[in-house]
């Protein structure tokens, strides 16, 4: 979806489409609002760029010195707001080359051996991958919250539930680990996702590759790429790191969702299960002492979004031929939009983690009111008075036991450090090649 | 999708949700960034409340004056750029309130038998009504101009394709009207969505309606609407009218994508039929002579992301209880992006229908061909080195006969004015409702 | 999706595409799983066809007597499972072609001025239209089975909610009007797509019309079709009457997710508002006294696969130039189960609508609690220990007052019998057409 | 989408539901049309079960001989058509259960420490491991397949394009690796997504485990799984492993769309530059020398429907609270439909990439149109009347240059090799076990 232009339609039916047509085109066609989240991808790339064409010979020493200079300058220019895109210039790759004129005369020759091609397929890629890093990352951190509490409250006894009826004593902790293990697969994907967008695509132009002695690899090495591209064509023209991506949010943004459900459920005053933290609820104008789950129906509602951007994506690259078709810009706007989205919502799904408080009182009146009621409460165990002693006796390894529930929460902290670490391992040699790269 | 919000992820990975979470929270609640649009929407929704609530002896005439005059002043100054929304306002009620209070003391009773969820559906309804008359005026501009290139080509003959085989010859004018055809249905679509939008859920307050003596069929008349709610649960938390209005959209721009699909095509050199308007062009920075059909490819492009933006709206959707949740802010974006988006797609294919030129002698060179190698060709028609002469046999009605072309043109022209018609009378009484409001 | 075609997976990995791949594309390329649902209006569309063919001279008056009384025994054949479809013949129609010559020799006439694209387009036309009206019919249904509830327990008090908080009191009787609402509007929504759906396509021919002198329009008076194609091109390339309606059935089926929620928290014992019909519900083999909501829970969950039918056939038609592609045979399976699906789920809202009893004494006691625990309670009204006399004061039309239900619910039902009085006059005006072609 | 179940809505509008409700309530809540497909998973599960619950004494060794004797031969009876599943028994647990119990009075042991809950799972988890092999299989195998072809062809120039306008000149070797490397990273994705299936869910029970001492982990390795569940509530209720296959299918889809769209386009006459394997294209009846491209629209259009089963399954899943919820019923029809629907694609795919042959005059015969009419070729090589010299220049590692074509295609293989060896020792392992719990 486009960012806003409303005032283009501010009289939509009595406009008749009074504008030129190419005016409207180039509403129509750019994508600066997207590009705008691209300045630094866009100046990372140049920067890898250029020292390659140095390395061929094709930049003197001191061309690429004024190109390096001069980009480091239009970075800071754009980050600082001495400078602006202009949307005459229609996309992020024209700007900063038209900025770049203004340093140095060399600016021109940068775009040697390049096209925008795969100039926007490497920024794109830059992106993703540092965002998937990031939704990794708060992956891995909302399992640590979670796993946490689960630890705090492996004996808790509350009532689990089938068909949302309760069927079975379990213990809080039980059911919150059960979504850490969610959140440890979501990263795990992102990590699978990340592997496959870390590739290079610089160097393929427009489709061809070129006829100048440019390198590659020696470039994708620059950016801390795992590699290169192994097919010109393939590099500007799929987008399939970005479908994969975005289907990677969808699934995790669905595990959310049904977190936040269970959030607003058992916050709810006919459970009462949980209270909420604070800061992540909101008051009522009329009614005063309510307290809204409002952070937990947003991620239950969110899921929507993920599952459209995705569709979104897959729906603008069916049926496309080789190589690049201006269609591919429409899978922009899905990609940048929707990963920093979906890393938005489990870093709030952390802070709901982190902050709820459980009610034991009210999860053990559920128990023996039920224990009461169904006999099936005292079928399966003696101590029907004592409900909340049932779980203790579902010993399988993952069941509700709390032995089994303390191991396995260790066992899955386990895993979320190694994650975690192997997040930090892939930032940290990217965060380096960039400094590199950014640095005097 | 959330407008660009970068800054917030500008580190991902080195963040841990360094923000207080209040504040993210705030960030991540938010709808400011797409309830700019709809500030037109707000004011006019809260004119005609005052007016409601004088009438109901809420509001005194001095009070009900000064708000007015008020609001009228709120809007000039956010369009002026005199104000500015506040993030930490939340939305553009609170904004909007806000502001109001600057003007007078009488601010705070603006409230009064109302919510904000009756307010957001209203600037809802508002936006959806006004854009769904401007997507069916768009339709019916795109349905003229194919008409008037098909009337002016209704005896140019081109191979018509089934499998992207040549199949049988048609004629230029029989193909455009093709797409009229769809455009038309899609008017009548957007025309159907209209008429279930234009419904008022002003007075439906929190869910229950109020114990304030107003009308809810007095405010409704003031806005135009057709009608008033009948049920004041359904009024605050249904947005079947969001969901109808993007499937109409993705209806439309799975249209789009295949003129655009087919300008892309008939464009291309191994084709050569058409030749498309230069403005809606673009060139190539190494190969100055191409011309690239970008604004046909975008127009195909485009239908994913009308999908995503209805499945956005469904998913968000999918399971709510009654009444009002905050997952309904999610179902904000999707609609306030996606109208536009699709009313803006339509008018670019208006404009590449007026402007595309025929190149005939392509077209019979591919004809006569054709009449050489497919004996199929000289079987149906004896006049075999007169391929262009075959169109004026397929006599049935609505068939390729130059004649039939004719005809049917005209009764769709009739068509296109009758609905044309219908929308401005919509649009009139719309407008007049609100110039009545906003203007002293 | 496909029909059950497992053997052909049956041991995935070792097989290696061991079948010969003109076996294997006949398998992938057949779309007799579906059409076998096509059988009677395939027939029917013949049977006018042959008549308009008789008429225009084409067949002589024996011939015609012949084709009619093969046709009809077709059908019944195959209804009576004399005959089976075979998938070598690949689709309907060429199946009802074969064995209508074992019954005449002018069999092969039948195809004259004919083609398999106008064919199956009039096969999924008649379909479809007879869905549409199966649904508006069962959506007025449920809304009469909720209006009769609503009418019944217009003064029983229960309390309203937002964000699944209890925020203020309403009654039952508002509570389900509000999803009469939305079923009347389905109800709407169906009709308008059926009105579109219910256009002849055939004379379309392969894509051109014909040069046979037939009339179009008297084929179309004999399927009792509203009227014949405009454009022959359209006519077999456009499927969006299946697009628009799968998005009504998209629309509808959200609306039954939220109700199917609503049924399975109001009816779990934490809320205990409801008794489901039992019939409706089912035991737990572990637990005998638990009763689960199933059929709640499937309406809940249906709405994934209504969205997921509705991106089936817009991804299917995205980018598709004119005229027919084989594409278009991927539409086929998600409107032939989509919509009979949708239909299903509605009918059983109904029935669980019907059998609803509501449970006043724990929506009673929801109320007290609430009235000693919220102050907001005591403040908007003085009787706060009789919460159930709180609704009566929303006297807003629409409102929570019983009057004002009672009023509105009238309403509601002037409009259902209405609604379901247009679609008994179509259904009768298509049942009389098409016992006319059937019957001798 | 259900399977044909249409004699209930023959008469869609006269019915009123005249079934009572429980019939119609078991056909709308029966899986009996998708579990068919599941009866060896489920027979494979059971065996493994009763081995556990032998070496936990909870079978006797002469119980534990009877089950597995009685369950083979139900399979046996299953296949061979001795026996049907029954609907009134509602899923093929209960069948299965029915059935054995005519062999062996011990049936009814069977479900001891089990649940309908974590067997339902399993079932799912078995098929969708196999489908993902055999999608991982079919991708090498496409690979390998237009590997050949492109190594083959590795020096055949043809005009690329962007925009769909011709841009420069490549090779066809480099066009079909291209689609290879797609191949490759959708067979990696499979094979992501099958590690992550692969685990177990057995023991788990209703949701909370179970108090007889099984051990899981030894059901699993039976299973040849490469672990159990970590958590009970996690093992019942997940199932992000459906939404990631039919992720990694619609991925798949989206790939074979595009090639799908460039066999239609390059194979049609206006290019002419490829010729369609025979077997897999059908002929018109009107039109004898015309070859349709079925096969590769089918592939085009299929995209769609892979979408619409992505999209079903997240929108079932959408907001489900845990552990169990009916809902969960309705993901298995698009797992199970979508995963064989996506492998048949690629096979047939592969079909087509075998088969193509290409038309090297009029490849040839567009460069030379081309390099006269576009200086752009005359700038960028000397050669220009020798176009198909010009990729021999793209010399950047993964350009155009037939020896870097050479290099990448090898090196492609040697990828796809050590892929397809995965894959296979995958299955070998499975097939091993299975083998050896069907077999005496």
């Amino acid at each position: 979806m486009p960012a806003a232009r409303s005032p283009r339609v501010a009289n939509p039916w009595s406009g008749r489409f009074s504008e030129a047509p190419d005016q409207a085109f180039l509403a129509f066609s750019s994508s600066l609002a997207e590009d705008a989240r691209l300045v630094r991808e866009d100046v990372l790339g140049s920067l890898a760029h250029a020292a390659t064409l140095r390395d061929a010979g094709i930049l003197t020493a001191d061309e690429h010195r004024d190109i390096t200079i001069g980009l480091r300058a239009v970075l800071a220019d754009l980050e600082a707001g001495r400078a602006q895109l202009r949307e005459e210039l229609e996309d992020v790759h024209m700007n900063v080359e038209t900025l770049l004129g203004k340093y140095t005369a060399a600016a021109g020759k940068l775009h040697t051996a390049r096209s925008r091609n795969d100039q926007v397929a490497l920024d794109l890629r830059l992106f993703a991958r540092r965002h998937l890093l990031a939704l990794a990352e708060a992956e891995c951190a909302l399992a640590d919250a979670l796993l946490a509490k689960a630890a705090q409250h492996a004996d808790l006894a509350m009532p689990g539930y089938t068909h949302l009826q309760p069927a079975q004593p379990i213990t809080l902790g039980h059911a919150l680990h059960a979504h850490a293990e969610r959140a440890l697969r979501d990263a795990e994907r992102a990590l699978d996702a990340f592997a496959r967008a870390n590739v290079s695509p610089l160097g393929a132009a427009a489709l061809a590759g070129t006829s100048y002695p440019i390198d590659p690899r020696a470039t994708a090495t620059r950016l801390a790429f795992d590699r290169a591209f192994e097919n010109s064509l393939d590099a500007v023209s799929d987008r399939d790191f970005a479908a994969e991506a975005l289907s990677v949010c969808a699934i995790a943004a669905v595990h959310l969702s049904g977190f936040g459900e269970e959030l607003t459920l058992f916050s709810s005053p006919a459970y009462g299960f949980l209270r909420l933290p604070e800061p992540l609820t909101t008051g009522s104008s009329i009614m005063p002492q309510k307290r809204n789950p409002d952070a937990a129906e947003l991620l239950r509602g969110r899921a929507g979004r993920s599952m459209g951007a995705l569709i979104a994506v897959l729906g603008t690259l069916k049926g496309l031929p080789l190589a690049y078709n201006r269609d591919l810009q429409e899978a922009k706007a899905p990609l940048l939009n929707g990963l920093p989205y979906c890393v938005e919502g489990v870093r709030i799904a952390r802070a709901l983690a982190s902050g709820i408080e459980p009610v034991p009182e009210r999860m053990r009146a559920a128990l023996l009111d039920l224990a009461r009621k169904h006999p099936a409460f005292i079928d399966i165990d003696v101590a029907a008075f004592a409900p909340d002693r049932v779980p203790a006796r579902k010993t399988t390894p993952g069941g509700a036991a709390p032995d089994r529930v303390r191991e396995a929460v260790k066992a899955a902290q386990r895993r979320a450090k190694e994650l975690a670490s192997t997040v930090r391992a892939h930032a940290q040699r990217i965060e380096a090649a960039e400094r590199a790269l950014l640095q005097a």
